[in-house]
């Protein structure tokens, strides 16, 4: 018998997500703090339910797909002025997956809560950006235990490509804060090689092109350096996101007491990019921040 | 009639660069500091010179691959103790090629005393390393005269796969240190990554396994990554080598008053990475000086 | 009349603070989270209350100094598990001050509550060590009301030098975090210096003796210089809480969107230290994550 | 009898340092690159010389003072193009001082050079600006051996306040570089510290009043920050002479593989700086660097 499946998080990525999960035969209960967004999954054939709690006490698996630490700890657990929390209705024997990206640390303690439910807790967070979502491809990097993520696999399959059981509870974050930190110091070598690029006087485009198939190359290059030289910041992933993430990593490094002098630098600099052009501008716009000191428009004359 | 050609600095690099020439062909005449070196193009058929200049005067095509800027002036044009430079016999119309990776500056000013003498000199500097010299799949970033490119364009299929012209004389050495930058950076990224994750608790090569096919990966991570956990620091590239070529991006840059805060730190950090390990360490040590203030082996317990 | 005087908070500054305030002829209310180190403070005349409620109660100006912003928090708000803090007892007209280091952000708030009760708030952070709270001769940072500060000045006259009236609510707290940051990069800038020197082979402390007294010279390479040549770590400040100030103040720079490369850089040095030799060891500690970079000792042979 | 002394480079500090000379009674014969410069010494009794030989064939002690390294091999030493160098005149057992800021490694070979010729070498850099030199009140750093210190201490008292014996040759230079590095870095704090008050709403001249006499205290601070706040960039010390003498730091950094990533990172900044601004601008204009990426103007609303 398939597992029934609750949603709560219906944003850019969850509703996607939803959809996949509808398609795939799943009966999906969802939430969201905003309703507006319930409808078309409803119309999709998803079930809306009136609190997080009502949406876990309708599932067998419970998914939470929502932005930082606080907002997780909202809808799983709950707070003042908050609907009940998902822990209020869970089922002993279910399964909740986080698939957002949050704090190991605090995905441990709301592990250990859930735990005291006879209730586990898969951390789960993804990669692969909107696209990813509506294609069904997301990366998906999983912590905690090994048998639950056995009996949820069909369900992470539907939504995702690439499902990699990472260690024990909080091992997925601390693996896509990995990624995090991959992504914007790539990013970083990107943007100043294009900025040395142009102050240089060469061709931007034909440097990317000379190097990207090599030892230089990365996803990022490959999918954003042109993106710069045409001055096209629309978002991929959207910078205010990718601070988020930073933060989860610098933080989590600083209780480790662990130096990240790279990723560090990049969010000092990812700072003046947001001040210039707010949250939602696309992250390849961390080269602007480069040529603000150097006094270069990459892609100009 | 196929051009003959000249082929001065017979190392790592030079040496199977002469077996590609000699296998697709061409008359070569070689030169090396160190005369021992000659031997085996010379039993594959090429012959060898007692200059520099004398290597010119006998080619219709003479490429220099040798290590820094002042090597290339010591061969192409001469100097106090050494024998008389390519300068001195090279052939009015005909073409020099500079393989090695030098200063864009000191490629205009020699680019500008072959001129006098009626000789092209295009920028050539390659990636790919040994095992692509051995191939002949090295990329090839150009600069300098599209015809002169054409023309040689033969000479430059023998050894690379893939060549690009990326404009004037000194484009083909900018373009070469933007891969560097990029290489560095991104270099940099990954050993942030493994360090991160070993002091988080998580096995690296499960993380390497989850990140390199998205939005995190890169050469470096795909080719390096394992070895890192692995502790195979041989090289591919070397420290030593790389500091010599991050060393010609700075002081680009800095002649530019352009700030390159990334590649300069990757820059200090090599500096502790060369002082322990040597200068013929294998660039994915840099993730060695992380270790060293994060207290974690990558791979280790 | 003389104010009476409320003091929640008997560390290592909070309690010389008390005697200077009982020398100087206030009465005295105190509370202590950790009762035994009460006991001096009532033996030189002060009385000892058994909440933040009843020190506010008994007292015209209650003044706290402790760690951490949710410290501050508990102790003038209160919160679970914790006796009832100031607001509860707090007289209307009455002036609070907090002499702590915090979040500039949560002074604003704390103030505003205060400020329903009809209580002034003042922040007043203060440097000068545990020696200058027991000369009475710290500086003293005061964001908040002028009025309010003219009404509590002989009591920080008691012990303090210099008090500056920094602005509105908050404001001492940003400055003390300006404090902060060039005390900890001035700090980077000695070790830099000294490890330089030490790798060049020139006697460090004769280094000291030449440029202290020019365009070189700082506060932290005259009081903490030839303690680092003489291998003496011991606190004057300790890392832990330096690491602490300087949160607040990239944490503050993030939510300003304001990049601090030379802060975050120092705070990934210093995490690298105190994983190395704990919080408490002395902040000119920072020297020896250069060290272990370098391969040298200051000092050493 | 009195030291006759021989001075090349009559520029912003060897003018006012030659009349010091003269005021304290020494006969002095004088030469400058561009001729025009020695007729303010002349009319003041000092001889000119037509070349840097015949300055030292009159000279029983000969002092240089030029810019860089390349300059200083050209006055003492000689080159192409270039009138006889000092050591063509130099007569057996005289003195050479060079008060330049120059590489400690081309000092060292320039005294081996005048070793030969029995002629001891002391490198003695300045520090104090041009208000020291005009003042008699420089700080000398000397490297070289100690007796010709000795022998040569009444000429360099005619000059200076403060003379420190750093060591052998080259110590000297050490020296004043560790003084660079110590000043750029503490110019950062500043910069850093101004930057993070008008970001945050504090007025910038309050906080400095508040800090500078604490541990965050430094020259920098002191002489430079109201500066800032005044908007006066016009030049104590030029940008362009600083990332000279960074530049000579950072190089012998790289020779002994020692990371100096504080330095590195202001010598980022400067870069931007001088682009903008020009290299005539003075080093408290690196505050402009950061503004740019900050969005904000000290000082300003």
């Amino acid at each position: 018998m398939t597992d029934s499946v609750g949603f709560i998080g219906l944003g850019i990525m969850g509703a996607p997500m939803v959809q996949n999960l509808l398609g795939a035969g799943f009966d999906v209960t969802v939430w969201n703090r905003t309703t507006s967004r319930t409808d078309a999954a409803a119309q999709a054939g998803a079930t809306a339910a009136d609190s997080p709690a009502a949406v876990a006490a309708a599932s067998d698996v419970t998914i939470s797909c929502v932005t930082a630490s606080a907002d997780v700890e909202g809808v799983l657990v709950g707070g003042d002025g908050l609907p009940p929390g998902a822990i209020v209705g869970v089922q002993a024997g279910s399964v909740v997956i986080d698939m957002s990206t949050i704090s190991p640390a605090v995905t441990r303690d709301i592990a250990a809560l859930l735990a005291e439910k006879n209730v586990q807790l898969l951390d789960a967070p993804i990669s692969g950006g909107e696209q990813g979502a509506i294609d069904g491809t997301l990366s998906i990097m999983v912590g905690g235990d090994a048998d639950a993520l056995e009996r949820v696999r069909p369900i992470l399959d539907a939504m995702g490509g690439k499902i990699t059981h990472c260690g024990p509870s909080g091992s997925g974050q601390t693996v896509k804060l990995c990624n995090q930190i991959a992504v914007s110091v790539n990013n970083f070598a990107m943007a100043e090689a294009l900025v040395f690029c142009q102050a240089s006087g060469v061709d931007p485009s034909t440097m990317l092109e000379a190097i990207s198939a090599g030892a230089a190359g990365s996803w990022q290059i490959s999918n954003l350096g042109q993106r710069i030289v045409d001055r096209d910041f629309a978002p991929g992933f959207k910078v205010g996101l990718q601070q988020k993430d930073l933060r989860l990593a610098l933080e989590a490094a600083d209780e480790l007491h662990l130096p990240l002098a790279g990723t560090s630098m990049v969010h000092q600099l990812f700072a003046a990019v947001e001040r210039e052009s707010g949250p939602d501008v696309g992250t390849q716009a961390l080269v602007n921040a480069l040529e603000a000191l150097a006094g270069v428009t990459v892609g100009g004359d």
